[in-house]
């Protein structure tokens, strides 16, 4: 098979570069990671002859171009059908993508007042009153499906509604928003996933500062 | 098989309705439609016992709840394989998913500044400066797809694609937004497919005024 190539942007701040790449690496797929640091100053001219978009990740694999982060991952769904990117139950796959569909849709408020931040030490900052909906939404989320599969993740195994769901393990940490031990437990079982291990330790090597994303 | 029963908002407005039920239409399966008029005042509260996000659509099969339009189209079209709810050949699929997530995801300007209104009488309004680059990549989108794929429409035949997009044919047309000929063409294809002109005829029928969506 021809080779699969992501580009992703910088490891501490895209998160969703973070997404079609944890879901890959968590799934033993084999591919060439191309990381491009961001360059809002200049519009990230580096982008625009890769991505249709203008933006990461974007996969390429021969003459396709995949873009837009669930895109990718149902690409590398269908070419790896036996890697359980996706629950094996069709409806455990029918709320898996429910809910991943709900993130990349919704969550504006959390996205916009707690960026994907790796490195940032453990703290709280004052938030806007809608995104503490959104945490309690995404915890009912978590731990009600961790109940229901017996865990470590949402559905037993790790999935791609994990993968989706990753980049807000980070900001649930990073702003300490949550309290609740069944959200605690299935962060803690993202953060000792390999997967996750191996993009944490490259974000925390990065020395790029990205000033919109230091909230 | 068990019914399916698709859940849906005002066909005047619903866009999100619209998704779903017009891939589910086209691709001929069978299914039972639940209208529930919006009650924005009181907070939509006949949407929460049927969905687990308080919105619609939502797909009820047997104890199967699926949320989120592009899951509901991902869930029908596992179910009916032979149906061609994306289009054949891998790649067109990946750019199809492709172009379904960035619609999904993106193009707010346009989203908020002209919502979909099946009954509105065409005419301009004053926009954002955004909304005329949101207009000019969809119209790229369309445009250079449909030249690929000889059209009809985005790939060849009807697929889930275009009905992401089935919405945004309303609004270009609605608000006047378009004048190129490859773009006015891509809108006659999907203005005249019977399952557009089974939900226009609705649309057109119901009474309801959503003041919201009153641009
Ligand atoms: N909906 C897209 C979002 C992609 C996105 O916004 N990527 C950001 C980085 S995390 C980007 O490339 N921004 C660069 C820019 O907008 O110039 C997806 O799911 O992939
Ligand atoms: N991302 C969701 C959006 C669903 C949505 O926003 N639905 C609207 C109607 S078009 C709704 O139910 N609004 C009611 C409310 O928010 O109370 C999808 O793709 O299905």
């Amino acid at each position: 098979m021809e080779k699969l190539t992501l580009y992703i942007g910088n490891k501490n701040y895209s998160s969703w570069s973070f997404r079609p790449w944890i879901a890959m690496t968590a799934a033993g797929i084999d591919f060439e990671e191309v990381l491009i640091p961001f360059d809002f100053p200049a519009g990230n001219p580096k982008f625009k002859p890769i991505s249709p978009t203008g933006k990461v990740p974007v996969l390429h694999h021969g003459d396709v171009r995949v873009w837009e982060s669930l895109a990718i991952i149902e690409y590398v769904a269908e070419l790896f059908p036996d890697r359980g990117l996706w629950p094996g139950a069709a409806a455990d796959r029918a709320v898996a993508r429910s809910i991943s569909m709900e993130m990349i849709s919704g969550f504006r408020a959390l996205r916009n007042a707690c960026p994907m931040n790796i490195r940032r030490s453990k703290g709280r900052i004052s938030l806007p009153e809608d995104v503490m909906g959104d945490v309690a939404r995404i915890s009912t989320i978590w731990s009600g499906l961790r109940r229901k599969s017996g865990g470590p993740f949402l559905f037993g195994e790790f999935s791609a509604a994990d993968a989706v769901f990753a980049p807000v393990v980070n900001r649930f940490e990073a702003y300490d928003l949550v309290s609740n031990a069944d959200t605690l437990a299935y962060m803690a079982s993202v953060k000792s996933h390999p997967a996750w291990i191996k993009w944490q330790e490259a974000a925390l090597r990065e020395t790029w500062i990205v000033p919109e994303d230091e909230a």
